[in-house]
Order: C-alpha cells, then sequence, then structure tokens
C-alpha cells in the first residue's frame, strides 16, 4: 500500500528556497512567475492495514513541523 | 495560475534521506513501514498563458536533476 504526504510550508511563512528559485528562474529568462514556494514529497511504502491516522501520527512526530508546516495525506495507489 | 512539480529520485538511485526516515519512524516504533522516498514538491504561482512546456523547460533547466530525477506537472486550480 502506498501513501503520499505533501508537506508546504503554511501561509505567510517566509520561504528562503522558495525565493532562491524563483530569483534562479527570473535569471534563465523565465517570465510569468509570480511566486514560489518548496514543499516536500514523502511517498510511504507500507504494509496493508497501516491506517490514516497511524500515518498523520508519522507526521505530527516526526515527517513535518506542524508549527510552521501543513501536511496532507493522499493515497498513491 | 497555479502549477504543481513532483520531483522524486529515479527508481534505482539510492535515496539515504528517505532511509534516514525509515530508520527514524522505526525508532519511534511505527511499524508496518516498508519504504520511504522522499521528494521535492514546487509550487508555482504564474500568470495566465505560461504554457506547460516553459514549466517543462523549467524543471530540465533548474527545477529537477534529470540524471537522476523525474518530475511531473499537475495543474494546482
Amino acid at each position: 500500500m502506498k501513501k503520499r504526504v505533501f508537506v508546504t510550508l503554511k501561509p505567510g511563512v517566509l520561504d528562503p528556497q522558495g525565493r532562491a528559485v524563483h530569483h534562479a528562474l527570473d535569471g534563465l529568462g523565465f517570465d510569468g512567475v509570480e511566486d514560489v514556494r518548496i514543499g516536500r514529497l514523502v511517498e510511504l511504502e507500507l504494509a496493508d492495514g497501516v491506517s490514516d491516522e497511524k500515518v498523520a501520527e508519522m507526521c505530527e512526530k516526526l515527517l513535518a513541523n506542524t508549527v510552521i508546516e501543513n501536511y496532507r495525506i493522499e493515497d498513491a495507489g
């Protein structure tokens, strides 16, 4: 069973990495880029029966810093 | 217009970050975790009219290291 966890910075939290990428895209001549936000994608291969509550607990304890980050869990087939 | 780019390591490429997270999850007592792969999520806020080809070019030139990484572009509403 595969689950995907998307970890993104909460709105309003400064994203220096995103800023740097945005700056680099401008430097490469890409027009039309208004904002860039960088997050993490964690792909978990799990044994059958591991509940979403358990995956949420993994996020709360390790995968996401819930002070400044949000997380979203998705099935990945 | 918002686009999401998922950058993941190609299958077979060693993922030390994923290994470390996997090891930590085991250490925290989470059973049933068979594998962990870590990727990047790039959220792009773009002016209307920026084509997927242009986003793919951003990936090829900057956002992904296409030697060891795959990327996938998704609309994000």
